[in-house]
């Protein structure tokens, strides 16, 4: 059994969803580990992880448009330090996911055939967000 | 320390929330594996995964009501390709989660009293659901 | 590779969150594992895992007044056994995590600058909460 560890960057220029289903597959299949369990864990408290639809993608816009409208930045919030849109990304960060496991199966991670792995960044400006990758196995 | 998996297939009749503690908690025993880490993945983007209480069934339908109100069928979703039901079935996937880990402690899941395993499934057609079940211990 | 385990005991008095940062991060220290991967995970079905903004107080009571918004008390709730807060309590653990995978590197949780670890208590009673703590490691 042995780990091995890696920080994905991933460069963000505005809210929405980011795909990095294929920069975590292929740092997977590098490490030549047949069997084990891979996290995600996304080390912000305004952007987080998610697993969706990937196929289509009109399926994006329509999660995001439904956070704007579940956590809106015109809320009643206290917290506004960093503008607008602080308070809602700190919402939907937890709705959504900071860390996921995935168990990985003859090489790669055992995603369904229609799942895709996002960053969903919830800040208007860019961000350089980090997102560790953390693989247990043999 | 050692790995196994299992490909827990939930038939589904659907929507609604369908209980896999008794299928999830006798697969882990069979393991013989004193102390460890289960995780279940669900491989889809339509059905995700719960923990709640099992005790009371009406919680179950107030659970599936809920999120029948807060990403409801008829909303202003451009992603429209399967029916009615498509859409809200991603954006219940995103508010509840696809990938959960449970401890395992004297050779089953740390699952406390009222707290039971369940696929949710979020379409309305039947379907075959695949829960892939992890597990890491010794 | 090895494993270690600890029951972290909560005490709450009514609805918030409570920080378990210091605690959770204490004992993975004192655990020695270089490398590896802490689980965090919630015995109970009226009570949560949140990972978020640890630095601004009010960020807390934003949290905490959006969830009593959006799993209101005075829900068309069935299940009403325990009092109002009882089924709110259900769709707010729902809505967020019950178990949560945080890689360790260099012997201690990889949070990010911002974040904090917490219990989200939903329930208006004080209780003694349940965290179980599983690290995987060398």
């Amino acid at each position: 059994m042995r780990q091995a560890v890696h920080r994905l960057i991933v460069p963000t220029a505005g809210k929405g969803l980011y795909e990095i289903t294929d920069a975590a597959v292929a740092w997977v299949r590098e490490q030549g580990v047949g069997q084990g369990l891979l996290t995600l864990y996304c080390r912000h408290t305004s952007a987080s992880l998610l697993i969706n639809e990937s196929a289509a993608p009109e399926v994006r816009g329509d999660i995001a448009a439904y956070f704007e409208r579940i956590a809106p930045e015109d809320g009643p919030y206290r917290h506004r330090n960093e503008g607008p849109d602080d308070m809602p990304a700190h919402l939907r960060a937890a709705l959504t996911a900071t860390s996921l496991g995935v168990p990985v199966l003859d090489g790669v991670p055992a995603l369904g055939r229609w799942q895709g792995l996002f960053l969903f960044e919830h800040r208007r400006d860019p961000h350089r967000r980090e997102v560790v990758l953390h693989l247990l196995g043999e």
